[in-house]
């Protein structure tokens, strides 16, 4: 096989085979193939794009570039969670832990922040100690004991993605439907889970900024999962303003460990997604058939303080210490400096732009320009007014945390463009927009 | 500027400007741009293709990417001549000094073989001693001098074109009009000509086997050559095929030099469209206005033996005996072998495909397989009959040369599909198809 005749193959939209796709995909991971050849082909599929049954059959190829997990030993349904990212988006620091806790086993295999938006991995490290780097022997290990692992996607598992994804950033082949779907779900069935939940969200602060790309995505992600015999499902969710109160590392861990121990008035909206994300993880892993019933269920776990103690267990395993979560206040790392914005009149909140807040993030060092960047974890905003609330002069709007005075004074310039008051109080969007399955 | 934009600009068919051909010109030749940028980006221009303007602007960027020769010093028109290739088709060998004779200069910058087309340079090297590699200063020496040179592109000359050249041939971005035009424009452009006659083949031979694709090419290297201040015009011919009866390096140089002797007989469509070639050139350089004109001043000219001393002065300059074009059986090379190939019934040549005779050639040792082969000069084919003779049994249709027993046999063989003996005799095309001004 010559990696030329299937260049020009894409290139006169012809379709390729699983053989020709596993030959491309263990080219790029093993390096046997020159870039040149790689991002010309990923132009053509770009340009041509990738049917239903390709990108199935890239995904495979994908996944089976590199090592592939499998939970044999474990005798309960499996299931893991991709969000398409977003600002204020920690929901998985919660939600992992708390379905470990209905007879559903989850290894959640997670990413870093990068731009605007905020990553799993980096919240997860703002707890001193807490190691995202687990072996293939410790994850098998911790599951079966735990049933639940939280982890960084290793160079072993789908390796051609990271080849392929560096070489798209590089040449304009990234916003390209077929080529997104195989990228995450290569990583999860490599993963070797048996469902997946996919939150795939719209707005400003989301890769889809347009609600139909949104939605296209997540039918081509469902059709393409169930293609591969993965049970799957995708909410489609608002990302035009954030999502709960707290956006950077540390912050976004002080509320989840808050809603953990119950207290979901802290941030309502968090809490109806953690809710029902969970229940759709119930639903689609085969453990629960209502929905309604799932909610319950879910609801009630959190409320026993079980998924708490779930979540201080895998702190135990994987090397942090549990004591973060009684006392966050004592142990996550606080910002050096910290300026309030206030409200200079009376009357509602009628935008608050997650893009906007996400960028702002990023200036106050809770995030990344590129992925070289350090990342500030105490650095951050905590958001004491959502879309839609009713606010008095002098009210403070929100916390700006940051470590040094010059970032603080740039994410705050950069907060205040932000959102808007006006006299009049704004529409709101549902959070869940649609269901797709 | 950043290559990524110009990718996605690309990509999303929206117009480059000059100054952006430029920055990817340059980075191409000083390798300043990664290749797996550059082959995304050639990839978009496939599928979404540059417009005429935008040829002409990438053209204009590939020249200016390195050298240029400037011809400041001749006063007289100069002219070069580009043919798409094809088999036989070594014109080139006595047209350059048969114009040099008729008050124009001829500096010839010519290519290698490749496949199943040959390439001048190499026939020219089949004359012992004959450099084709010249430094600019002695092309321009000889220029003044001779007003004629015959020399291989250097890596100084639009080197942007060797890089995209090479990376298109890997990716499968070779078949693109556009890209051809900008390919073959740009070193012509670099060479410092004021005026380019080109000969576009069509035929199974030929570089664009159908005849509106050749005519397609033929319409946009001429209008791309005026837009960059060029004369221009192009001549759409046969190649289904082969031209003349020489088909290898030392065969097409006896060839021409039978024929710059004035032995036109010898092959009567190689004279035919060396005449009418000639004449063309000397109506584009403005030397004639007059298209019947220029044919008779330069048959008068191959007639009066002037052209065979232009050519044998040309040997001295470039390193050769000038004795070669006096006796050419002496001191070009032989073949070790030779076989015959012969009529096994009486009719007519009703086929006689090009492409099967050049491929043949190369099985023979006359050609390059790949470009790192090296050549037997003495090896290839005399085509004894053509297209539309008729034959008596055992007539010889084809002498067979060849170093070595097992090239000699393979040659053969793929030679005797090349040709077909019927009872009628067939139509011919006409050699020169069609004008393009």
């Amino acid at each position: 096989m010559r990696m030329l005749d299937l260049i020009i193959k894409k290139r006169n939209n012809l379709p390729l085979t699983q053989e020709e796709f596993n030959f491309i995909a263990q080219g790029a991971a093993k390096e046997t193939l020159p870039d040149y050849q790689l991002s010309a082909f990923l132009m053509a599929c770009f340009l041509n794009p990738l049917s239903k049954r390709e990108t199935a059959m890239l995904t495979k190829a994908m996944a089976h570039s590199g090592e592939r997990l499998e939970f044999k030993n474990i005798k309960i349904p499996t299931v893991d969670k991709h969000s398409t990212g977003g600002v204020g988006d920690g929901i998985s620091l919660a939600l992992a832990p708390l379905v470990a806790c209905a007879g559903v086993a989850v290894p959640m295999m997670s990413g870093r922040g990068l731009g605007h938006t905020g990553g799993t991995l980096d919240k997860l490290e703002s707890m001193k100690g807490f190691q995202v780097r687990v072996k293939t022997s410790n994850i098998y290990k911790q599951m079966k004991a735990l049933g639940l692992c939280m982890f960084g996607q290793t160079s072993a598992l789908a390796p051609a993605d990271k080849k392929l994804y560096a070489l798209r950033d590089a040449t304009g082949t990234v916003e390209n439907r077929p080529l997104i779907t195989a990228s995450i779900l290569s990583k999860k069935y490599a993963e070797g889970v048996k469902s997946l939940f996919i939150d795939v969200k719209y707005g400003s602060g989301a890769f889809m900024q347009n609600y139909r790309d949104a939605k296209e995505l997540a039918k081509t992600l469902v059709e393409t999962a169930k293609m591969l015999g993965l049970k799957c499902c995708a909410l489609l969710t608002d990302m035009d303003t954030p999502l709960g109160r707290a956006v950077g590392n540390a912050n976004e861990m002080r509320q989840s460990i808050e809603i953990l121990k119950g207290n979901k008035n802290i941030a309502p909206d968090f809490y109806e997604l953690l809710i029902e994300s969970a229940a759709y993880m119930l639903l689609i892993s085969g453990k629960e058939k209502n929905l309604n019933k799932a909610r319950a269920i879910v609801e009630k776990i959190l409320e026993s303080g079980k998924a708490l103690k779930k979540f201080k267990e895998m702190l135990k395993w994987q090397g942090a210490n549990p004591a973060i979560a009684d006392n966050p206040g004592k142990y996550l790392k606080d910002s050096k400096h910290c300026a309030l914005i206030k409200a200079d009149k009376a009357g509602f909140i009628t935008r608050l732009t997650a893009r906007t807040v996400g960028e702002a993030a990023v200036l106050l060092g809770a995030g990344r320009g590129k992925m070289e960047d350090k990342i500030a974890f105490g650095a951050g905003i905590w958001l004491d007014k959502k879309l839609g609330d009713k606010v008095k002069k002098g009210d403070i709007i929100a916390h700006i945390y940051a470590d040094d005075t010059k970032r603080l004074a740039d994410g705050v310039a950069l907060f205040k463009q932000a959102y808007n008051i006006g006299a009049k109080r704004p529409k709101t969007r549902p959070l869940v927009a649609e269901v797709i399955k």
